[in-house]
């Protein structure tokens, strides 16, 4: 379709964008656009990594009864005042309390029952005498008490877990596996969670073949794909990627036209004159920013189809990636209730060399970090993704710094979660 | 079955462990018995966080072609020699190289072939003449060049970001999203990755409710499946939960002689009258440790079935969980290929307040931390998981200390990868 527009028009687009945005106006308008999804219920043995959509409150005891903190004997404390190696105390043992059975009946002044940690105390019991302070008698019915225990000793009272009505957890709390444990012990079966964002992965590019095939010729295997679904799902989006888009103005529509909570299209971003996705959501939504002065990334392009937010990322892989990360997940995790910030660990150390940048554009620099001395690769272009799997992260050189003298202290991002 | 045993029997085990291994002791076995699981073929779209099991290199070079990194005109850099905006020189256009679709045919000196970022260098061509320095003229077979650029500007040498037999990452990395792109664009669809550590968990409890269902009576609801299941699940263990087992010798025996690798038993797990499985694992196979020197966790055992890790977890939830983490979260890690260190991040801060701790025990203590202040929660016992969901982290206070005075730096462990 593109042959339609003048040869003039063509060489126009090819001078470059008109005026760039900068990162933070980008992100200013990003910032607008993003709300939290909807809530819906996930089965509690699910839910771990998923975001809370309402605080949860407890409606019962946990536990809902007093409950043997040792094994040994449920007594009336009264008993085994004065009790000692020297006197020991006897006492009548009337039955058995263990865990999810429990004695049916009362203790009295002089009688015990035996318990088991976790076990319900019986009526009339306020105390556990430990097992090792019990002394044993010929008749099985009988012990003596080697020691006085105070009331509430060695047990645990009703509700010491969780109060009933206490909030137990807030509103956009990313579950721990342990917050599931307490969810479960609450007799929540189900958790109220943020929605996760629904992500159509739009992979463009008459050059490429699908992910994994070995290349041939002039064309290329997509690594876009297979990063760009690993990276949504990271960030807590579904991705939906039914495979790769020719450069054909109808079949970019209709992805951009999908169901989804946000589009991600990578390849023809940029003003070249196969530069179809631009121009479309120009057409049938809003472009909002096209252009951003950062490198690399810089054909990137936000915008809104509808309720859909789209983002044309680069096909150049390495500035896929930074566009992804600096815009396509931070929505993602916005839209999922999660936080914005990157999902990267930081680090500091010293720059091994001089890293120049000019003023006006933001730079995103792989680096080697080793005994806390900051590397910076030297790599060539956008293309080469190796880059980024053989640096252990990225800095930022911000827009309004020339860069950094060689020793000076600059914040590292972590690749990998745990190194 | 244990109404067998005799009650004098019954009294000397309620009585407590008859030695304490300490924490080192119990891992030193552990790390013993612990080695990398077989490799196995995972699809590339669902590699991301699993384990590199051989070395990946590449058998291509990426691009398999030199290639543009402009938008603009390939020419044999000759042709542009002395251009300037007042000394144009002319070009003849002889045809179009996109991404995907290559000129057939080779450039002379004085033509020029419009080429897209990405797509193939044609034969003659050595550089690329980037849009902004061609001079349109009314013949659209026609350009001039504005200014001279030199031989191998503008454009990606075969070869750059991958050369053929280079090692791309090594063994044991733990896959990140662009190690998927470049995978993928070396040709492998099928990732060599260790294998996921099959994890048999056994929750046992006669007092048990399946999780999430609400407590009644003296029965509670299971917290400690759905916990270590999302555990298990974090360190790239598979779970097979298949539900809760009552407190009786052939189900628990059952379990342990599962195919698994591990198992994880939960509950019933020390010396008093209804733990059945540390006396089920000596008799067939080896209890190595039972009763470790901590608080909580002091009721844990490791062993074997054959060749089956067996972990013995006790049944309050926090001393689950801290048992879990460390022992069968790093016996599964390890299986799988990870690291044995725990999968939290460290932050140091300053004790609020005094941590006091016998000697000969190691403490786990559930704190909050702000402003690097750290805070150690005052709870109760090992039954209090909600200690763990309203603690930020845990420090340890390791058996040769005797605590730490208020102000001390310490070590945190975040329970949250991102705070």
């Amino acid at each position: 379709m593109h042959r339609s527009r003048s040869r003039a028009d063509d060489d126009v687009r090819m001078r470059g964008f008109a005026k760039r945005h900068t990162v933070a106006q980008a992100l200013a308008w990003l910032d607008m656009q993003v709300h939290t999804l909807a809530a819906e219920a996930a089965p509690l043995r699910n839910a771990a990594g998923r975001v809370l959509a309402a605080s949860a409150a407890s409606e019962v005891d946990v536990p809902g009864f007093d409950r043997a903190t040792m094994d040994g004997y449920a007594v009336a404390a009264a008993s085994t005042e004065g009790a000692t190696p020297y006197t020991p105390l006897p006492l009548t043992v009337v039955g058995e309390s263990m865990p999810g059975r429990e004695f049916q009946g009362a203790v009295s002044l002089g009688e015990a029952v035996r318990i088991m940690t976790g076990a319900p105390m019986p009526e009339g019991a306020d105390a556990v005498l430990p097992a090792e302070f019990a002394g044993i008698e010929s008749d099985p019915r009988r012990i003596t008490a080697l020691a006085a225990v105070s009331p509430e000793k060695n047990l645990g009272k009703r509700g010491e877990d969780i109060a009933r009505g206490t909030v137990l957890l807030d509103a956009g709390r990313v579950l721990r596996p342990q917050d599931l444990g307490v969810l479960s012990s609450i007799g929540v079966s189900k958790v109220e969670v943020v929605r996760r964002p629904r992500v159509r992965l739009a992979i463009t590019g008459n050059e490429l073949l699908p992910a994994g095939t070995p290349p041939h010729g002039a064309r290329i295997a997509d690594a876009n794909g297979p990063m760009l679904e690993a990276l949504i799902d990271r960030d807590g989006g579904v991705a939906d990627f039914p495979g790769l888009i020719p450069d054909d103005r109808e079949a970019i529509l209709a992805a951009l036209q999908s169901e989804a909570d946000v589009v991600v299209v990578s390849g023809g971003s940029s003003v070249g004159i196969e530069d179809l996705a631009p121009m479309l959501v120009a057409q049938h939504g809003e472009l909002a920013v096209h252009g951003i002065a950062m490198r690399p990334s810089s054909p990137t392009g936000l915008g809104r189809m509808g309720d859909c937010l789209v983002f044309l990322l680069p096909g150049n892989p390495v500035s896929s990636l930074c566009a992804y990360d600096f815009f396509a997940g931070r929505a993602i995790r916005a839209l999922g209730g999660r936080g914005k910030q990157w999902p990267y660990r930081s680090v500091r150390g010293r720059l091994s060399r001089k890293l120049s940048s000019p003023i006006g554009r933001l730079d995103y620099a792989r680096v080697k970090i080793a005994d806390g001395s900051v590397d910076p690769l030297a790599v060539g272009g956008a293309s080469v993704l190796s880059s980024t799997t053989r640096a252990d992260g990225f800095m930022i050189v911000p827009d309004d710094s020339e860069g950094f003298p060689a020793g000076a202290e600059v914040e590292v991002w972590l690749y990998d979660a745990h190194a």
